[in-house]
């Protein structure tokens, strides 16, 4: 058996039930056997596991037959994943890691595709996850993935970047298809921050997009953007390729073109002079930009990285400035 | 009087009445207080200058006083002019350089605007106006900027580059103002190139969006693509650097989003399955982006440097692939 049959017929768990797990979880149920999804309700399972298809989440999908819901631990470790996907919002993970931590053997595999920072601490995900687990085989996928596009195959490129050979070769072997074509890489620093920092310029963009002010000054948000993102993510260990690559700059680009992300919708409600609180309680929490600008715009100023623009968001979101001057700090 | 003062009181001779030329002599006069813009057809200048109008390029603008238009050169040297803004398109670069060669002394400064490259011989458009005209000091302006919004004073940044301090000094006092924020640099070479090979990009964005492949595959090509055209413009002798900021990554976002350029509307038309003659006929002649394509592949070819996309797009053109198939020039 290859190491690549070995992977498609291996049992495989994704936690994390939301959209971009959902559709992770159809992605490899078109490949491997055996795929467990991990959903909070107890409907939903049901509904997944009898109608064959998610009632909430791309509900006209019908869900491939490898894949199974299960809405409590038991019924997931029926037998045990040897490969994790984990897609649970960074201000839960280190929680659910905890939670999950007894289930463990430590010769598991887990890729995550969480984008964000722990609040305070600035951790990337991967380092709460080898804090909180017994394993050490961690990596992460990470990409310009517009979960509605890649639900209904339309085609897009993503990262796989881990330390480990068998990572790399595992998360391969189960996601790569025509469609979801996978590129693989060993810098994790650089795919991790990438992702937790275009929420940043995701923010900055709808904004823009609220004052109209057009595709030439949006062209100029990001390619300075970009710059600011790369200053800061090879401060702190990144590879500038990474950030220039689709983690980095192909993440830019569709998140910020997408009125569907919720950082994005956060930036056109604040530019709209709506109060941050009736943002949040619009958007939801998990608008994960806002916790990682106020903490990257404080890092930044205390390690003395110039990031112009995450200040003026940040200075937008405390509502110390009003949107119109948030053009002033991209032309700084 | 600063140098300032005495390029604002100099006067300054636009050649190229197109809808960019018009907007850079409309900027231009709002800060300098005599500037000619040479325009071909009689009529347009007779309207330009009683009715304080341009008939046909953005007629709801008023025209600052400062501008003048001239339709023959015997008005238009009437002051003879010190600084020199050239927005003739690249294919008619050396023949109006040739015909403006005998009027110019050789202290002259010019800056040019045209995106392109001179067929067959590859010529940036600095090297073929070195050739045909008796000054030296020359540079480039270049960046995402859309002429509508230019126009009607949306907020954008541009790139100055030359060689020379006295033309990026010129250079600034004249166009940099509030709504249009000049950057200055040397990098002629990578300026040139990246204004240039953006319009592949933009044919290929433009069949990417008439076969609806969405923004994840949109952010895959302009990632891919960006790091192609770094490939063949440091390899040409651009800095990398140049290729990432305003007048490359910059110009890329702007012209690959907007459907108003010449260059994207043949990638559409072509993937709608129209031949290539049509398309032209449709277009107009002044879509760089075609021969610029042609012309790069071939280098590119000749030179061993990877250019998949610029490969796809030239095949696409040549009508020996279907549109479909770009996409495998990407992923590759």
């Amino acid at each position: 058996m290859t190491q690549k049959d070995f992977w498609l017929n291996a049992p495989i768990g994704v936690i994390g039930g939301g959209s971009w797990g959902t559709v992770l979880a159809i992605l490899l149920s078109r490949k491997a056997r055996h795929v467990r999804l991990k959903v909070r309700d107890p409907e939903v399972a049901k509904s997944m596991n009898s109608k064959r298809v998610h009632p909430k989440v791309f509900s006209e999908l019908a869900l491939p037959e490898a894949l199974v819901a299960c809405s409590d631990w038991e019924a997931f470790f029926e037998e045990r994943p040897l490969f994790y996907v984990w897609v649970v919002p960074s201000s839960s993970t280190r929680e659910a890691a905890r939670d999950l931590s007894p289930y463990m053997q430590g010769d598991e595999i887990l890729l995550h595709a969480t984008k964000g920072i722990e609040g305070g601490t600035l951790k990337r995900i991967s380092v709460m996850l080898e804090e909180e687990l017994p394993i050490r085989r961690i990596g992460v996928l990470s990409g310009p993935n517009l979960a509605h596009e890649i639900a209904h195959a339309q085609p897009a490129g993503t990262v796989i970047a881990s330390r480990f050979e068998e990572v790399r070769e595992a998360g391969f072997s189960l996601f790569d298809q025509p469609n979801f074509r996978v590129t693989l890489g060993t810098d994790v620093i650089g795919v991790e921050w990438a992702g937790a920092l275009k929420n940043i310029l995701a923010i900055a963009s709808g904004a823009f997009d609220a004052l109209k002010l057009g595709w030439s000054a949006r062209a100029m948000l990001l390619t300075e953007g970009l710059a600011e993102i790369v200053r800061f993510g090879v401060e702190l260990g990144g590879k500038q390729e990474t950030f220039l690559g689709l983690a980095g700059m192909g993440d830019v680009l569709a998140t910020c073109s997408s009125s569907l992300s919720r950082n994005y919708r956060v930036g056109h409600l604040l530019a709209e002079g709506i109060p941050l609180d009736s943002v949040i309680r619009q958007v939801g929490f998990t608008a994960e930009g806002v916790q990682t600008t106020q903490h990257v715009a404080e890092f930044a100023k205390k390690r003395k990285i110039y990031m112009p623009i995450t200040e003026g968001v940040r200075a937008l979101i405390a509502g110390e400035v009003k949107p119109t001057d948030l053009l002033r700090y991209v032309q700084s």
